[in-house]
Order: structure tokens, then sequence, then C-alpha cells
């Protein structure tokens, strides 16, 4: 094995095949497959994330890449330029031209701030909560030159605390620990507050599931919210409170926050006290599909229903499953939906496109004997931009109808 | 020909051949395709518009339809009762359920109020502005039935006056003639303020194109203006000012509408004039595709630029040389957005789906060399619902990008 860094010249070279593709690369498609690449012995024997130059099968240089021949997408495009150094300055212009595309969008630096390939950062993913933020490199690149990164990064937000997430399931691909950290200043000691649609929700940003908060939910969070004055609702599969206090923060009469983490809850309670709401904010423990049945059971009735489970059909081999999923979570929820309201029904699951889901959504709320009609659609957040290359990848799909 | 109506029993009969998918209609599929009915010499000399009631193969009624021998879509489903009577209280019925909607959505009374199948009046456009209400009655039951139609939507909503807007171009296959008028009150003798995103818009209902103003891009508008904080906006195909008025609104620094209509930028100053912001509102009359490039060659630039142009591709036969047209509004558009700036491209086609407007306008953006990531997918506003049966018809996509 080579060591993949560091980075400046002479890099290693890897070179495309006749048959590749090479006008998709020079127009911008970030990827290269193992099967357009030359995977000689020395290619071969590349660490996972080893910086390189990318040519074509003429031998003209076409740009800086990173390396791992134990993966299908084999390299990844850094910079089209193949004199590019990969180094804190490099490092620091993405992020200046990501952290100015979310100024642009939010008032307060609460967002996604790197959202890996379409931000120029391939696997890297950067949130922000106030003057902390976290990291998961979720690319070797990215992890063997996290210190530079930290440095980019507290350069350019002046963010004070830096902490690494290292939980991603695609970093064993690449051949990384699981070990997360503090990169620089210090770990809150608490849960973080975070605004967000007018609401407060408490992120926990060393405990919680993957960076402690959601972001991609914001747009459909205020969409919600904007049919919740007055409204009775249930959010179901939690989290924090995403949906819920959106919806009280909006003038809603009520929210009930249902979900099997009883940690999440408490955090949702701790937001909701926080805003001043906890009057109107209530949470029940335990698995959606027995506490939907519970409820109807008990005769209870909502204006606003939304479900945002867990990914259902995170890959094609579960589908199937997860469509019979999603359809029995809006066969039990949408009975309790009160005449002209509305059911929010969402999907995390790659593998799930938006025709399927919509389909068997629809087909749920049909079998509990309602009609529905489609008022909107959404997706996830503008500050978790998509090369459109790989739009049609697109996880998040969330879709609202009046019953 | 029979006559129409009165619709009061015994209604004729129509019925279903043992082929058709009557399960698809007890599940609320909204249409009978003329080879699903039998279509005896009795069924088709029927006149358009013909309220009746559906039977089943086996002569079980399935509800009230109106029936079109001339059309393709021979039936559309009233009610599933078979005993419902199609007059003034059923209308209200089904206005008042459309009213709860809109008014849990927006705080002022300026939207679509009636958006056809999915609002359970087939054929059925009813926009409001105000105490002034437009109905676009495109299908023959409901222009037949304009009086009880008037008069519930008076009787529902309170609004003044109750226009005819007969432009709609679906009316010929109905064998309705395209005569406009005032059903109730009077005709607004000037331009009527419309207030939407806190913007002003000066909507002309008697002349203006459509019913005067488009609602089914206010999300888009809400979406762009969001990103346009001290922005110089480059509003393409403006119309009254659709997105340029809403970007000032929300504190752009400056907006530049163009459009081919004199009319419309008179309406669009107007809007501005109105919200006093005429100092930051100018207007440039002529061909986009002429304008655009003579702007890069007056060297401008734009922090957002949004292009709205007609449907290019508006059916199937159009659809190459339509995606042509957006691709090519895209190729001159792009080079005018500063760097880090923001596109939006808009299509209102039914031919061009979203995924081929997607490769239209990343071939265009790329063509003009420039490497964009999506930031926003958007549709018709929440006031535009759907049947999702027919959720793949949707027509007006938004797709907003980082260059």
């Amino acid at each position: 094995m080579t060591t993949p860094f560091p980075t400046s010249a002479p890099l290693p070279v890897v070179r495309l095949i006749p048959k590749a593709n090479a006008r998709a690369i020079r127009h911008g498609a970030p990827w290269v497959y193992e099967n357009e690449l030359v995977t000689d012995r020395r290619t071969k024997a590349l660490a996972p994330g080893t910086i390189a130059v990318l040519e074509d099968s003429l031998r003209q240089p076409m740009g800086v890449v990173t390396v791992n021949p134990n993966s299908k997408i084999i390299c990844r495009m850094l910079d089209a330029d193949p004199e590019a150094s990969i180094d804190q300055a490099w490092m620091a212009a993405h992020l200046r031209r990501a952290l100015a595309l979310r100024e642009r969008m939010y008032d307060a630096p609460y967002y996604r701030l790197v959202h890996a390939e379409a931000d120029g950062l391939p696997g890297v993913i950067i949130d922000r909560f106030g003057d902390t933020c976290v990291i998961q490199p979720n690319a070797a690149w990215s992890d063997a030159l996290i210190e530079p990164l930290t440095a980019a990064l507290i350069e350019v937000t002046g963010v004070k605390n830096v902490l690494k997430n290292a939980s991603g399931r695609t970093r064993s691909l690449e051949g990384l620990d699981d070990v997360s950290g503090v990169l620089a200043g210090t770990a809150p000691d608490a849960a973080v507050p975070v605004l967000m649609n007018g609401a407060t929700y408490m992120a926990d940003l060393t405990g919680g599931q993957k960076t402690g908060i959601f972001y991609d939910q914001r747009p459909n969070h205020a969409f919600a919210a904007s049919l919740s004055r007055g409204a009775r609702v249930l959010d179901v599969f939690s989290h924090v409170g995403g949906f819920g206090l959106a919806a009280v923060a909006n003038g809603a009469a009520s929210a009930l926050c249902i979900d099997g983490s009883a940690p999440a809850l408490a955090l949702a309670s701790e937001g909701a006290a926080a805003m001043g709401v906890s009057d109107r904010v209530t949470t029940r423990q335990g698995d959606a599909f027995d506490v939907l049945t519970a409820l109807r059971a008990e005769g209870a009735e909502f204006d606003v229903i939304i479900c945002d489970p867990p990914a259902f059909a995170p890959a094609k081999p579960a589908l199937e499953a997860g469509l019979r999923a999603y359809e029995r979570i809006a066969r039990l929820a949408a009975p309790l939906v009160a005449e002209g309201g509305i059911i929010g029904l969402c999907s995390c699951s790659h593998a799930a496109d938006l025709a399927a889901f919509r389909a068997a959504s629809v087909r749920g709320i049909g079998r509990a004997g309602r009609r529905p009609s489609l008022i909107h659609t959404g997706f996830a957040g503008a500050d978790h931009p998509q090369l459109p290359q790989l739009a049609e990848t697109g996880y998040l799909k969330s879709l609202f109808f009046h019953l």
C-alpha cells in the first residue's frame, strides 16, 4: 500500500479506459465507476482516499480525484484543475461558497453547511448549530485531511467548537473507524438549542441519531406548520419534535409527539419548555403502529397528522416490505384525521421512489376508507443541494393530502 | 339529442362494459374512458354535460356522472351516491369544503378556490380575488348549471362579484361558446390588487391571460423571494411581475421584469407603485430570447434569475421543440448569473415531465459553461390540489440551481 497523503505533487496517476465516458466527467459528472478505470496492480494498491491525478485514455490530465480501489465508485472528482492543491486554502474556498449560499437563505446559523458532492467536498457532511459544527468525514480523503478541514472551517465560519461524528454507515467501506470525538473547542455538555421555523429544538450533538437534528425536513416542517393554526396536531415518529414544535410555534392548539425513543421525547419536551409552550405539547412513548392503533380505540381525532418514519426501504431488497410498511402507517393514521383535515406522509428511503411511495400512501389511505387529494409534494431543504447528475437519488419525499 | 338538464330524477342511465375497471371507480378514479362504457345509440345521443346515473355491468348503480359522448373521457364522476341531487346545496357543500382548506392555508382571500376534480367539481376552476370570483366553467354540466353554481358561490363565500371566463381551450370540446361575462355584481373597471407573499399584484380580471394572475406559482415565488434579500433579480417572462415583485417585497435590491406584453408590464409597474417600490422595479418589453442576448452584450449581471416561460411543450407533438426552447432559455440566462448566484427555471408544459425538463435545463446551463447544483424542486401551490390518480399529470415544475 502506498501512503495516501500528503497531497503535494507529484501525485499518483490513474487513467480512464478508452470506453469510459470522459465527456460526462468533463461536463461535471462527479464519479468514475470501477469499470471505467484502468485498474492495474498499482491502482489497486492505492490506499482508500488516495489523492491522485485522473487522466483520460489519451493521457490528458482531467483533474484531481480521490481514489478508493475497494469501491464501485472508484474515483470522486475533487477539482477539474489537475494542478489543484487539496489543502486548507482549497477547502476554505469551498466552505466560503457553501456558507454564502446558506447565509443567502437563512437568518440564523442553523443549517447543513456542506452536503458532500454538490458542495464540492465529496463524502463530507457538515452541520452547523450556532457556534458548533459537526463534521461527518465519510470519505477517506476527508478523514485523513481532517486537520486542515477543521482549520478551514474555523477560519471561514468562526465557530468555536468542531465535533467529529464517525457513525456514518459508509465509513467502513472506506476503511475508516467509527471513533467520534472533539476536533476543536469543546463538546457541549448539554443539548444545544436549534432555531428553525420559529421553534426551538434541543439537539444532542454527541449522543443522538445522526448529528442530533434533521435539517432536511425544514421546508416540510414549515409547510405543515402553515396548515396548523388552531389545529390538533399528531406528530408520529417525532424524534425531538420536528413537526410538532413547528406547528405549535405557528399557532397549533396542541401537538402530541409519538416516538419509540424516550430520550428523543425528553428533548421534545425540553424544546417545548424552552419555547414556553409546554401546555400545548404532550408526548407518548411507544411503537408507532401500536400507538396509532390505541389512539383509534380511544376515539382520538386530529386536524393535522404527520408521519415521518425511519427509512422502511433503505435499499432495494427491502423495497416491497418497506412499501407495505408505508401503506400500513397511512392506513392506521388516516382514520384519526378529522373530516377536511390533513395527513402528511414522509419517506427517507432511497429505494422507494416518489411514484412508488405515493402509490403506497394512497393505497393505505384508501384502505382506511378515505379519499385523498394531494396538495403538496416536498423534498429535502435547499441546504441539501444535489448534483443534477445525482438528482434521481433524492431520498426525502413528503406528501400532504387533504382528506 | 336529449336535453341535458334539469338534473332531477329520473336521470338517464349509462353503463360500464364488463371489462371496465369498476373497482378503480369505486376506489375514487374520477373518469370513465369511452372504451369502458356501453356506447349505444341512446348514450351517443346524450348532450355533452348530461347528468346521468352510472351503473356497473351488472346494473348496480355506482353514482352520478356527467356524460360527454364526444370526449375520450366520456364520464366524470360527480357523486358516488346515485341518489345525489346536483343542485345548489350540493355545490355549496363542495365549495364549503374547498373554502375551509384555503382558509386553513392563507390569511387573505386570494387563492384558487376550486381546482376541478380534486375539489369535487369536475372541469370547474374558480379563482378568488377578495370580493370577486372568476369562474371558468370548462365542462358542459357546469356551464348549464352556472346559475345555481353562482348562487352557491355567493352563499358560501359572501363575494359580491362573480365573473365568467369562457376562454378555456377545453370548452370547445364540450360544445361550449367562448362568451365571457358578469354572472353577479359588476366587473371591476380597473385592475384589482392581489396580495400574495407580501407583494401587491395588479390583476386584470376581464382582459388578462387566464383569470388575470397565476396563483399556481405562489410557493415558487416565495422560495425565490427567500433567496433575494439584497439581490439583483431578473424576472424573465414576468407577466404582471410574479417573481420580481415578490423578491422586492422580500428585500431584493432591484428587479428587472421582462415580458413580451406591454399591458402585463404596465400592471407590473402599477403593482410596484402600489407597493411603494417603483425605485427598485424596472421593466423591459421584448422577446425574452432577444432581451437575454442583449443583456449579455451589455455586460449585465444578476444574483437571482427566474425564467417562467409559457408552455413550450403543451402537448406531445411539441415536446422535442419545447425541450430545445427550455434548454435555450437556460443557456441564454445562465451567463448572466453572478458567481454563487441562483437560476430558477419553470415549466408549465404538461408534455415535459420533471426528468425531461430537468435534463434540458441542466444541458442549457452546462452549455453556458456553468456547473449547477440543484437546491429546490417545486410544484403548483396547495390551492391546486390533485387527485392522486392524476398526480402524474402535474404540469407546473420549478427548478432552482446554485451556480
